[in-house]
């Protein structure tokens, strides 16, 4: 990403919202925060928000929308709404993210907690986006849709397919020991019954092949199981 | 998504944040949420959370993460830690996404705001995933953290590739038009030099055709014209 993005804060009433914005910034690597209108208290408080100082420092604050966005080259701004009339297009998050990163410089506009973007400050956007939350339940807190928005921009579809290797398997002859430790074991405790001894070593062999031993972990089983039939063979010497 | 997803928050303190999770829960779709050793009155002050009482008011408290986790069939962990000596597999956010997706009864957990999972908490999952923050400063505030991953579940990839039709374009007689009315605008203002007009009828072309005049934008800026130019003739008249 080569655009520098702008995180535009319109008319912020909670302090706790803005240093959310300013920390989330901060995570994602985004450094230039404005203000239009922001609540004077709030802005002062939320110049407390742990390691978001220099973000909130270094805020501008405006009195206009037009003045925030003037050097931008991309404006766009979230709503929540999606039935409004808005007279611009409205994109979800996903295709909005794409063509932000490959956008000049952009500006993102977050509404107040209360009322989101006015008209008035729709009319300076070339577009919406939305947060595909639900219908019913649309409105987000800003802090969190500063943050996801963020998340967006920053996100690597490639790393999506990431997966590690499975841990290796041991091999079969330690799963044959484990196995044959086991079957003692539970001879001796009374689980098998001499009668049924041949089915049952069958029905143990796989029940221990469907455990997946890691070949790591193979060892540690059989001193367990030693250590087991250590204790038995003890106590019936006792 | 037809696997149930589990949000559990470990000892979380701070009434604000659990009411912020259950706000993009409800935001997202997601029901189930469930804490291990909350501090008790951050968990009744978050039950005041606009329009997410539904899922505090259905909120189970658990004593220990096992018991919080005793249904789930996958167990993962939130971490901000990359370089803590895990022992267990770390996914990118993009890449836990896919793989809960396709899980069947899932429980993600997010340890305390300040110390996060501990080992003995970690020690109950399957593998750990990190939301891609900025090494130097990964560690998220928790309401933000439990926004972006369900906003990571319920994104949807197809989505990338939304576009709007671009603006149908006025017709060239439009244009012509319009570039027509201003040339007389501008030879009446003064802008235009008698000694000068052809080129200036070219250059002026030009200028206007690069607007891109949208094609329901036409009439309306022939009208602007229009009524400049009879204003400036009323002008000339008096």
């Amino acid at each position: 990403m080569t655009a520098r993005i702008s995180v535009v804060l319109v008319s912020p009433r909670n302090p706790l919202n803005i240093g959310a914005a300013a920390r989330a910034m901060s995570n994602f690597g985004f450094a230039d925060l404005r203000l239009v209108n922001p609540y004077d208290v709030a802005f002062r408080e939320a110049k407390s928000a742990v390691k978001s100082e220099y973000i909130l420092e270094q805020a501008r604050v405006f009195e206009s929308v037009a003045e925030a966005v003037g050097d931008c080259t991309l404006v766009i701004g979230g709503t929540s709404v999606g039935h409004r009339d808005l007279h611009l297009p409205l994109y979800r998050l996903e295709a909005a993210g794409q063509i932000v990163r490959e956008s000049g410089n952009a500006a993102i506009l977050f509404g107040s907690e209360k009322f989101g973007l006015s008209n008035e400050d729709m009319s300076h956007c070339h577009w919406l986006y939305r947060i595909p939350a639900r219908e019913e339940h649309g409105s987000m807190n800003l802090g969190q849709a500063v943050a996801i928005t963020l998340y967006e921009l920053i996100r690597d579809a490639k790393a999506e397919t990431q997966r590690f290797d499975p841990v290796p398997r041991a091999e079969a002859a330690d799963f044959e020991r484990i196995t044959g430790l086991l079957y003692n074991l539970l001879e001796d405790s009374g689980y098998i019954q001499e009668r049924m001894a041949e089915p049952a070593e069958i029905r143990l062999r796989n029940l221990v092949n469907r455990l997946g031993i890691p070949a790591s972990d193979a060892k540690t089983w059989q001193g367990i199981l030693r250590q087991i039939q250590w204790k038995i063979n003890q106590q019936k010497g006792a």
